[in-house]
């Protein structure tokens, strides 16, 4: 039950944020143990791990080396979100509640009319949401970003602003996301050509159907660009049973013809789990054939995605958190080991491996989804750590305790399970 | 959208455990913000609230008082758990891995396979799971507790003593509950029958259809036991659709015929959640009837209950943890308010009035079906006092920040977010 990006071809560069930072000091953290396994010492240099040898408490460190006692905590690699929304948030600010329809199209619409009154985009805000994401020892994130017509594409350019301004500690893709339609808005299909050129991993879309009641238009639209610039997609799929089956269908058939496989993601798609057994089946090969891959943040009112077929299939499948405290919902802290709990609990899991496994996908697998190969705690990772006090990952996952200690490319970002920077 | 057990007679007194204790010292709660309110400060005399007055910082505090200062702290009142199953978990052992049969059936039958090993039932267990209810400030419960052939009624007398081992700081309500079946064991009738004539507030009963087959049987028999006894029945149906259904009308019959009315839980009842509308609506309205109320545990791979249509029809609701980190399963950590999160989250509550309703349920409501009547942060209460570092009680739900401080009858458990007792 184990899954990988063999398929996906590296992830283009982003000109937007840097992927990987280095400390240039050297670190010991020694007396950890990884995935709950025997106490290692782990050497870090440049931000990234350069040794993992057995705990010897005789062990010499080198005069000039930073030492982390790790205590015999539990050791995971860095969190990775592979569906955030860093650029919109009210974390940090006072209280805001829950207002206008409980549509999508709703939810749009109050958006984009209070989002000005609380800074949204904003470095301050994409700031403190990444903090958030560092507090509880996310080290990787793919994000949605709003691409539109009032916004343009300085949501990208602020949360890149952010994303350096915290010294890339946090491992950064970028999709521009028209979370207010495609061909409904003239001009947004040229804002998401224009991020595509600037650098864009990936380019988004919503619900071709039922937000620009057009499933056709608007996927030949995105692929087209997609296409031009070699860039990836990633699809908001809310679209349920059939009709978003078909959309995934569309999407398989374009991935195919402009060779995109590995590169296109069907965000959410509710519509997967919402399909009789064989007509799931037949799409999950169907998916498989393109290279698609799917994420979600685990929602409790919709069927869950069927994981285990998903990944028996072939198709990669990470977590991301979503957007949290903002002007959809009061919902969520940012938390990927909370997502990684909810989503053991809603698909079911409950031996040991499926219960690691969900932290696979929270962790290794999900880095995947922002462009970074190997993402563990082996020699050559980029310097991604979390310490905790559990037993095991499994404890780890159904208690969600504090993060001690995180360490992001080699820099120590949480001691005390405080924020240090 | 609230609610109340107005119709209820007050709940039979336990000979198991005290429900309420005193500490004689005098403790000064200054500067809290009641359910996020414009600061107060408490007076707490013999484990009771004895004033609540605005926050006044040159206000004279009796020379033998114990002070604590809030600093502005959200106050709740207690937790209250109205479905534990507090003798029997793991928690606090070594990491035990999910075995056994995944079905009811399989659980129960691996789970008297293995308890002996676990120390279940025991003054240690009960006592770990205890504390951890009050470290995240739980004060009030209703506990199911396992009554049949292997252990009799060894369960109960652990799980007093337990109780009064923590000097009674956790108001305690007992379900003599026959986890193994009722007819299919033969002499767990008797068994029942001699822990409601010792004292027990509530007899159980579980899936009468499906586990003993017999569904008019088994209640009978319980009903019989109550009535002669004016004990209350709680209930475990895990039975779905129209079968569930169907045994909540038997249980409704009886209710009524008994006089039982404000005595008869329906814990779970995934069947309420899983009807069309037209028949949840009658069915609701039976149980409205007969006095019915009903407990969950929120879980998440199955139909949530209508609470909207329950609460505005009269029909009581109450939140509980169930059992955590046992031989059904790992999950769980016992906290209250992360079980109302739960709550909120699969009931799709998002209004700040809805936010709070949930944590009316898991305090102030549920407390009374651990037959505490008033249970709030008012004079003439129970001194059980939560302080939490969060803005309101929504901010409180979402995020479930960690219990700084606890005080439960007036003595305080929880300091700095540490157990000091």
């Amino acid at each position: 039950m184990s899954t990988s990006f063999s398929s996906n071809p590296a992830a283009p560069a982003s000109h937007f944020a840097e992927p990987r930072s280095a400390d240039s000091s050297r670190l010991d953290l020694v007396n950890v143990r990884p995935w709950g396994g025997a106490p290692v010492d782990l050497a870090i240099s440049e931000g990234f791990i350069s040794a993992v040898e057995p705990h010897d408490p005789a062990r010499p460190i080198p005069q000039d080396a930073r030492l982390v006692d790790g205590k015999g905590l539990l050791a995971l690699p860095g969190f990775a979100n592979a569906h955030a929304h860093t650029d919109k948030s009210w974390w940090g600010k006072p209280w805001v509640s829950y207002g206008g329809e409980a549509t999508t199209a709703g939810r749009i619409a109050h958006e984009r009319a209070h989002r000005d009154e609380l800074g949204i985009p904003g470095v301050e805000v994409s700031t403190a949401v990444m903090r958030e994401y560092l507090r509880h020892g996310t080290t990787v994130q793919r994000t949605h970003v709003d691409v539109d017509l009032g916004v343009g594409l300085r949501g990208i350019e602020v949360v890149c602003e952010a994303v350096a301004g915290l010294d890339n500690t946090i491992t950064t893709q970028i999709v521009a996301f028209p979370q207010d339609g495609v061909l409904r808005r003239e001009g947004v299909l040229e804002l998401l050509d224009a991020a595509a050129a600037a650098g864009a991993d990936y380019i988004g879309g919503l619900d071709p159907a039922t937000i620009d009641r057009d499933p056709v238009g608007q996927l030949d639209g995105i692929f087209r660009i997609a296409e031009k610039h070699g860039c990836g997609i990633d699809l908001h799929l809310h679209d349920g049973g059939e009709l978003g089956a078909f959309q995934i269908e569309l999407m398989a058939d374009r991935t195919i013809r402009a060779g995109l496989e590995g590169k296109v993601n069907v965000a959410h798609g509710f519509a997967v789990g919402q399909l009789s057994p064989a007509r799931q089946a037949a799409l999950i090969e169907r998916m498989a054939e393109a290279g698609m891959s799917m994420t979600t943040v685990s929602p409790l009112r919709v069927e869950p995605l069927p994981v285990r077929e998903l990944l028996a299939a072939g198709v990669p499948v990470a977590l991301g958190t979503d957007g949290f405290r903002d002007l959809w919902g009061p919902y969520g802290d940012g938390d990927m080991l909370k997502v990684a709990l909810k989503f053991a609990q809603v698909s079911g899991l409950r031996y040991d491996e499926e219960l690691t496994l969900a932290l696979e996908l929270a962790t290794t697998v999900g880095a995947q989804f922002a462009g970074v190969a190997s993402h563990n705690l082996s020699v050559g990772d980029r310097a991604d750590v979390v310490l905790l006090e559990a037993e095991n990952p499994m404890d780890a996952l159904v208690r969600s305790p504090q993060r001690a200690v995180v360490i992001a490319g080699g820099k120590i970002v949480v001691a005390g399970g405080q924020l240090v920077r």
